[in-house]
């Protein structure tokens, strides 16, 4: 992760070279913290229940810290449905298995349903930002958020497969009709926590393959490293505007 | 994680200190993977999604390499119901928030219920093993998994909390009289996943804190580090039972 570290370290021109940023949750392998400028970015983990921790523990740090005016954003990687692979998805509302904008948290034993809805400014900003940024295909689409990688996305290669290609293909088809255009595993408790704590939150994923093709990435090493690096290229770009550094840029 | 390995390699007398033991999955930072004589071990991050990703990839590899009279044991920290921090719990049957034995998969978009039996044999095995080492309390009982570390597990101490301290104890008594012992994160899809793929599986999570009496946990660490020992003490015993190592050992 320090990698990403590292470039906004550069990007935002603060001084050093961005050698010495450190872990400040170097005392766990739970999760890896950086501070570089302005900027907190933290893992989280791969899965709903692992990034609800981590942003319960982040919501009362910056409450804590007296915090205000946040804007949250979850970059990452996903699958997508029907689109390019290498395309960039800025979530408008996250939907669940069910095609549904909404998260179910269990409660003690109760269920309560959240909604997922995210900042639909924050999320045209960063469109307009990307209109800035050559050669990265990038759209505004709902994402679908499973709890499970292989039976939940509809994967055929997992351990456990019950069923058919075609049943596959019909579950992906119909999340496309929904408007779903990529999948993940942590959008929609993102966007319920952050939405209920009030902070202004995005999701920024890059699909690594479309879904309707295949399963399984076959993209070389060095193009899936540029993949990854688009989001983190958005997001800084974002950045820099905000902290009004872009007219200084080369 | 690389701690555990090391002890386990002094343990079954390994050749070399076990400075030299790699993670076998050092290309990602998503898991570990530490291979220690004829033990596998394995991090698996916080919460269903997280393991069950692993465990798909785990059953791939066993698969493909032959493996055959498996035997795969989960162990972490946990929270206890009514007993001592520090006991040790093995679980006989992992339950959901509802207290039923039971785990919810959703494949593609429907919802399939799994048994989360744990294998009764081994627990005894290990039970029995647990009575040599002195001063380790160790029990077996049920095992609640929730999908959230704060809500879902009644704690008041999370970024959100919408209920009452009268309505948490309630809900974990109620925990405590259908037979849980301690609360976790991962094993009931654990249990499903081994169960339906002829795994003899186990789970042994020590627990830090009772959930009766608190929500935080306020050992020193050394307390801590010992604690977090336990569980690896039992199961480093049991592969030298498993091994035929016992006899050797002073």
């Amino acid at each position: 992760m320090k990698a990403f570290e590292q470039f906004m370290h550069k990007e935002l021109r603060l001084e050093g070279d961005g050698e010495d940023i450190e872990d400040i949750c170097a005392g766990t392998d739970r999760y890896c913290m950086f501070k570089t400028g302005p900027v907190l970015s933290v893992s989280h983990g791969m899965g709903i229940p692992s990034i609800s921790i981590m942003l319960h523990e982040l919501i009362k740090l910056l409450h804590h810290a007296h915090c205000c005016d946040v804007t949250i954003i979850r970059i990452g990687t996903s699958g997508g449905i029907g689109i390019a692979p290498g395309s960039v998805v800025i979530t408008d509302t996250a939907v669940d298995s069910f095609f549904k904008p909404r998260f179910e948290q269990v409660i003690l034993d109760n269920v309560v349903t959240r909604s997922t809805e995210l900042d639909k400014e924050l999320a045209n900003d960063l469109f307009n930002c990307s209109r800035e940024i050559p050669n990265v295909p990038t759209l505004i689409g709902h994402t679908m958020c499973t709890y499970d990688f292989y039976e939940g996305q509809g994967r055929l290669d997992g351990a456990l497969c019950s069923f058919s290609r075609e049943k596959k293909l019909d579950y992906l088809k119909r999340a496309y009709r929904a408007g779903v255009r990529n999948i993940e595993m942590e959008s929609t408790v993102f966007a319920a926590m952050c939405g209920l704590c009030g902070l202004r939150a995005a999701v920024v994923c890059v699909t690594l393959l479309d879904r309707l093709e295949s399963d399984q990435i076959n993209l070389s090493h060095d193009v899936l490293v540029e993949y990854q690096q688009r989001p983190q290229l958005l997001i800084s770009n974002f950045i820099k505007k905000q902290l009004g550094l872009c007219d200084q840029m080369s």
